[in-house]
């Protein structure tokens, strides 16, 4: 167990400190245990954030997308992971950055929101779910890459469900998942009253299938979807597009200056 | 009305004759009544169609569908347009082309599919519907352009209804409607039970929000859905894109020698 610098937090065998490129974030991740990866990073900045107010992060596993938040709103954010060891991580990383003023994480079921949360108060809920079924065979990988991978504590309509009893009328859950699953995400969504209304696909490259659905839904909203640019990854082999490059590298610089980080304005 | 010199058919004030690019076919149109758009084109381009069986075209206009679709198919066409003026250009197209034993067209309303055509035997239904609901105010449109544009004959419902009686179990409607009904259309689809497997966003521009999309559906399929690569339109200012090109004019070369008519494999 060593101490960090900064601000003392206790790390533990297999994990490490990674810097989150923007504001002089710093995070701690284990390959082991869990560690960020895009989906977290562009959903925090697809999401539509109130300028204040209250937003609440279900499946937070390392803490990951209420840190980058932060850059972006002065709102309280409440994370909930399942996971005892990953919510004891996440905790660190908010002690880490000296964030604990503005963000709260809470380890419990998000099946059992009221335990936890009171409903129709919050003004945004973001997800990363677990994206694959349960699997039928045998499970090879370890339990917290298995419940961050897997539908293994939640399925999508308890994320969808949950959010929209968490969420004000008028407020906003903004998800990342697998378009394969499109059609289950706007039907889940709908049966909610949580109505999509911004959607963003992700191309790993331009003549290439989407891999990642970036999905943002009104609470108590009408029917109308715009259905935004795609957003490519790759121009070609590993050679990152312009606008991935302002994902990873570009904003930091604009961010620490002060510039385009008006709240309430999505980044994507 | 003059005559036209390949197959006699009579044309009437204000219509011209055009050529639709591929096979040497050729369409009457007039812009009073019906023309076609890009559309139809690649929704034609786009469905997966069977070797041979039956296919029918619901909100067939002037019939620009089931011509395009013969290029690609040896099944039977059926069309269905509810409006005499149009269901009779259509006619006089199937006529134009010598088309007659492949082609069907039918004067009626798919609102009542009983009175026109089985249930449960089509491989394929392709519609183009109307995409505006009726409007509030008063129209200024001529009545042929409004029915085109706005449901004033049947609804999105009634397009996706029919269409799921028609086929039978395994066959595939093929729809392109705007993005902002695609929450509308998942919803739909899934409640008459044909579950989207494959959809397409057609984007003006690379960095433009998507202006159409194509979709199609699985009778009886299981949910999951492939979202295919964008498609975009213009590269810069009025420049097609490579892709848009290929739609328009390196098919007809193709075409007209034998290659890349697979049937069944989606020319999008």
């Amino acid at each position: 167990m060593n101490d960090v610098s900064q601000n003392a937090v206790p790390l533990y065998a297999q994990e490490r400190i990674d810097d989150l490129l923007t504001h002089d974030l710093r995070i701690i991740q284990s390959d082991e245990v869990f560690s960020f990866s895009l989906d977290a990073v562009l959903l925090a900045r697809f999401c539509s954030v109130p300028v204040r107010g209250r937003a609440v992060d279900l499946c937070s596993g390392n803490g990951v997308i209420p840190l980058l938040l932060t850059t972006r709103t002065k709102a309280h954010i409440t994370g909930i992971e399942i996971q005892e060891r990953l919510a004891d991580m996440a905790g660190r990383n908010v002690r880490l950055n000296g964030l604990e003023e503005q963000i709260t994480m809470l380890q419990g079921d998000l099946r059992e929101p009221q335990s936890l949360l009171p409903g129709g108060q919050f003004d945004l809920v973001t997800v990363n779910p677990p994206y694959l079924p349960i699997p039928n065979g045998e499970q090879n990988i370890n339990e917290h890459v298995a419940a961050a991978r897997h539908e293994v504590h939640c399925t999508l309509e308890d994320v969808v469900r949950t959010g929209a009893r968490l969420l004000r009328s008028g407020g906003k859950l903004s998800m990342v998942h697998r378009p394969s699953r499109l059609v289950d995400i706007c039907a889940l969504m709908r049966q909610y009253r949580v109505e999509p209304k911004r959607i963003r696909f992700v191309h790993p490259r331009a003549e290439a299938e989407a891999n990642m659905v970036l999905i943002e839904g009104l609470r108590d909203g009408k029917p109308e979807v715009r259905m935004l640019p795609p957003l490519i990854v790759y121009k070609s082999g590993t050679e990152y597009t312009d606008e991935l490059m302002d994902v990873y590298y570009a904003r930091r610089d604009a961010l620490a200056h002060g510039a385009g980080t008006t709240a309430e304005e999505p980044l994507l």
